[in-house]
């Protein structure tokens, strides 16, 4: 290849974008309810989504940030709801303390459960994650139905989360779904309203596998 | 696996999820300055965001579509800036026409090059996207410095995009970037401000791989 350099982009360099942004999102956000440890998760939503009304609106359990950090550095699996979440969350620092990050809502099974019960893959891959890969973090960015499914789970006592990081987007079950995951005393992270997706709760992620890599 | 139904989620048919989303969408945005062959892109941006405020936000050249699926039908490459696009998009639609997507940003000498050239990764993928699949749809969600380079190769007469859907998300120069995009002419999706990102233009690449399909 040649590598033509006529033109120069204002900034080129990764980690300056990334520091530049986040100084921008402090200044902007200016006085906000979150703590210290919980921050980081909502600069890094801010950031990767420019959106402050959704940065306002995340809900901690007081627990979440140390129940996460402590998942991740048990190596405890990673569930999430759709593809896309796998393929944006860091998995090098997962990996660090033997973790990983696992999807069941392609999986043959799954999807011939939920043709035969004519319910969604979603709520069938909650069911299979359980048995899978039951203890760390349930990611879920897509589908309320999912999330729904899980606390369903949680309250029948048949799923034990380490952590339920739950900001499904939409308009139909989204918020509701947010509603009731509020209501459980485990730990989580959630939004009020609408709002969320993958690309949200992969920052909610990697910016608490940042948090433990950087115990050590 | 056993399947316990006790719980029963409002609405557990995904057909039916979107289409009863799709209906709230269309009320809740009112009147709108975009075409019928646009709408379906806005309505599924929207649906993916839940954000009002960034369908408005959509700026169309007024090509746009008809290249979209003119690229589509004739089986060309989608090109991405990241992997989470790659994993949201439809894979069976670009295929049933011999098109598939590829993301250049992993790979082995783009890394190199970029570290040579301490320069971002996402500047030099596209200009190995140039050389390997040109002529198809340049989908970039997270790098403003792709996007820029991508605009300068096309100045320079270096690529030829069937369609640039460029929408990175960002504080530094994601904005600036969409600014620069709307001044060419040729077919080009994005919008206008900071907000953007990998599901946004997943939403786009499927609402266009959708009409494509419904041609015939």
């Amino acid at each position: 290849m040649d590598f033509k350099t006529e033109f120069k982009p204002l900034t080129v360099q990764p980690q300056e974008i990334e520091g530049k942004s986040f100084e921008i999102i402090t200044e902007e956000l200016g006085e906000h309810p979150f703590t210290e440890q919980q921050y980081p998760v909502v600069q890094r939503i801010i950031h990767a989504s420019a959106d402050f009304e959704l940065g306002r609106s995340l809900v901690f359990h007081k627990d979440a940030i140390e129940a996460g950090i402590k998942s991740i550095r048990e190596g405890r699996t990673v569930v999430a709801d759709v593809q896309m979440i796998q393929a944006g969350v860091s998995k090098e620092r997962l990996e660090r303390f033997g973790g990983g990050i696992k999807v069941y809502i392609s999986d043959p099974d799954v999807m011939e459960e939920a043709k035969r019960l004519n319910t969604t893959r979603a709520i069938i891959s909650m069911r299979k994650a359980i048995k899978e890969a039951d203890g760390g973090i349930y990611a879920i960015g897509n589908a309320p139905t999912a999330l729904l499914e899980l606390i369903r789970l949680v309250k029948e006592g048949q799923a034990r989360p380490g952590l339920i990081i739950g900001m499904p987007v939409g308009f139909v079950s989204a918020a509701e779904s947010k509603d009731e995951l509020r209501k459980l005393d485990i730990p989580f992270i959630t939004n009020i309203g609408r709002k969320g997706g993958s690309t949200i709760v992969v920052s909610a992620i990697n910016a608490i596998s940042i948090m433990a890599t950087a115990l050590k």
